[in-house]
Parts: C-alpha cells; structure tokens; sequence
C-alpha cells in the first residue's frame, strides 16, 4: 500500500521555484504518492488566510500532515502559512538569516513581485523568442552575426525547444541549422558554406552520424539521447560559456 | 562604494534551480554587487574537486568569502564542496533530513540527472511546443479541440512566448488568437466566430481597450503590464485550473 500526501507549492509569486525545486527533493521519496497543489501569488493577507483553510481542509481530508514547499517573501504572511496544521519547509526563511549574517547588510524584504525590470525581462524574452522563431530551421541566416549561438544537428534533436528555452529562461540568441543527410554522406567532411563565418557559434547536437564531422572540425557536440530540454540548453550555456542576461 | 561578493550556483544537474532561487534571495540585498558564477552538472569527484579550486580561487583573488547555493544530491560530492572556503547554502541537506523524518520513508538519494522519464518529458515539450508554433497567432484553428487553453489578445501582449512558455515550462498545449482592430472597434461586443466553439478555453491577455468584451462576456483576463512571462503563464495555469505536465 502507497503512502499518501498533499503536497503545497506557495509562493507571492509564480511559484515555480517552489515546484521544481520541491519535486527534485519529492522524487527522492518514491514509495510516496504525492498529490500536488500549486498556490501560487499568495501575496495579501486575505489570499493567505484562503490558502491556510485549502491546506487544514487537506488535513482533514487525508488524515495526514501535508507538506508546504514556501518561498514567500513577507513575513506577516510566511508567519500565517507556518501557522498551519502542515510540515513546512520555508525556503526563504531558512537561507535569509545566514545570508544576511554573512554579508553584513539588511536585506530589504521587498515582495519580489515588484522587481524594478519586470518589463526589460518581458522585452528581452520577446525578442530572443523572437529571434529564435526568425532563424529557425536554417530559415534564414542572414541574422547570424547577432546569433549568441548556432546549434547544428539533424532533425529530432530538439533543436527547436533549445532555442526557445535558451531564449525563455535565459535571453539568449540561439538560431538552429539543420544538417541534412545530403550534408552529412556527401560532404560530411565539411561545414556548409553559410555557416563558416560563424564557426565560433556553432554547437552541434548528434546522436551518432555526425560525430565524425564534429570532431574532425572541433566543433562542441552533445549526445543528447537521454537529456531533457534543461539539460540540453545548460550545457550550451556552460560550455559555450554563455551568461544569463535574465533570472 | 559597493560591497563585492562572488557567488557559485553549483549543482548536479542544470542549476537552474539554485540560480533561480538564489536570485530571488540575492534581490534583497541590493547594494551587493555579486559577480555570478554557474557550475551545472559537478556530477564526479573529478569536476566536484575542479569546482573546489575554483571557488577557493575567487576566495583569494577577492579577499572574500563566495556565497554558494547549491543543490547537489550525492553526499560525497557536497562533503567536497562544503569544504571550502565559502559560505554555503545547501538547500538539499537543509531540507532532506527533515522531509525523511516527517514522511517516515528513506530517500533513495539517486542522482536526479538519472531521471527516469527524460525522454518522454522530451517528447511532451516538442509535442507542446509544436502545438504551440502550429497554432501561433491564429494561423489555423482547426487543432483548437486539442488546446488545453487558448490565449486571446491584441499585439505586443506577449501571447506567442507566453505560449512557449507554457509549452516548455508546463507541458501545456497553448494556442493563442489575435484581436484585431476590427474585433475590437466593429465588432467589440462578439467574441471571434471561429473562437465560439471553445469560450471555456479561453484566457484573454489585454492592456485596455479589450477589457469592455472580456467584463460583458465573462472571459477571464490579465492586464500584463508589469509581468513577467512567469507571472502570466503561471497565472493563466492557476486560474485555469491547469495541471503541469512536467517538472
């Protein structure tokens, strides 16, 4: 018989840190059967008070203490969610204190809700999704001097999503190149033409073919068989030595 | 004259986690000027030992103690790296021991990057980003019955990387519909003909001069203007009562 939990995900803002950061620390309990429940913009008192009935109705209804994954900023409102009948593990309360020890200077506490470059974030995504849906596929390469990176693969490699997320999560450039079977058994000795101004840029991605033009042009490549979109663009970023322009 | 600190987000995996997180920690305390470093994927003894030089180097070329965050799952490897010359924020081994004392259940402590279904979050994030570039901007309509939402609004409200988003972010299939100035001025009180079929996916993005058709037909809508592509998809996700797809 599985064990079963409410698991909460809260935050004054999306939330999301909470989620994936909770999951990665969930599926280490695998004999447990978590039900999850995301509350996220949880950023008034009277939003809180709502959410503190949602959890205590959990408890009631499972018999068991439901776990919170908290990143609120606030602390009148932290102090209400910790108020609960739940297992709390409060992310923000437990580094801030350290954090301002460590560095000597109060932290300002201000709901990050209100972050100053909400609309220069909103831009940069903007335009690098849009540069990556402009210079998809090889579609064009005119716009490759402004490329951050070139990746060059064959088809379902998941060069598309990279781009995107490169774009989404960290404001990257990212323009993507097919390699065709015609670039890869007639000339796979070399770069197609359009792309050798770039070589700098380029970052392949292969399963097995294309390996030997990769290295024979100590051009990076990736196996990307068993990698999730996140792993794949990390690694771009990490090795193309590439820096976030957005958090 | 502002204080100067480096930071290391180091992990296992992507880091994306410990960089956001640690951000959202970092925000509060501005008048730090923190110089960011992301070491993804120290996953050996080998790159833990490399990563170690690397932090004690900043240790001394800066005079002062780095901050870490850290998310890395396999004891022997975070034993190595809590042996530096830093402050650490380790929020797996802030948080395991209590998750395993309340849930009663050892955690297995499998390295997350051997994540068992990669390939098929893979697979839903190319098949909902897919759905989402086939059903940008109104191009076709058709596929509407597949959409989990659809997001309808007037240009430069970022439906198409809001879409992206969700895609990659949520595994959630997004469609968005334009408002032109003819929705708008001639037919304001209408919502779209083909839209008809699908009022209960819908979820309108608008500045102001649409809210008059959300209010009169009972449309939920978001004035976006100081979010952020999170904050909208996470809002369209939690108002929609959306469930993630993947983590």
């Amino acid at each position: 018989m599985s064990i079963k939990r409410t698991v909460f995900f809260i935050s004054d803002r999306t939330a999301i840190t909470a989620e994936t950061f909770g999951h990665s620390l969930l599926i280490q309990f695998d004999d447990v059967d978590f039900q999850k429940v995301t509350l996220p913009f949880i950023d008034t008192m009277w939003k809180a008070q709502d959410a503190l009935e949602h959890i205590n109705d959990a408890r009631e209804h499972t018999g068991a203490r439901p776990i919170i994954f908290s990143t609120i900023v606030n602390s009148q409102i932290r102090k209400l969610i910790l108020s609960s009948e739940a297992a709390v593990v409060d992310l923000f309360d437990a580094f801030i204190g350290p954090l301002e020890e460590e560095l000597r200077v109060q932290p300002s506490l201000g709901g990050s809700s209100h972050h100053p470059s909400a609309g220069d974030e909103l831009d940069i995504r903007i335009n690098a999704v849009n540069y990556a849906l402009t210079n998809d596929d090889g579609i064009t390469t005119k716009n490759y001097d402004k490329a951050d990176v070139i990746l060059v693969g064959v088809s379902r490699t998941g060069k598309t999503p990279t781009c995107l997320y490169l774009g989404l999560q960290y404001g990257i450039y990212a323009a993507n190149y097919p390699l065709t079977e015609e670039d890869l058994l007639i000339e796979y000795r070399k770069i197609p033409g359009v792309l050798q101004p770039y070589r700098d840029k380029l970052y392949q991605k292969e399963i097995s073919l294309a390996e030997f033009l990769y290295v024979s042009k100590n051009i990076p490549y990736l196996n990307i068989t068993t990698m999730s979109i996140e792993e794949i663009a990390a690694t771009v970023m990490h090795k193309s030595k590439l820096q976030r322009r957005i958090f």
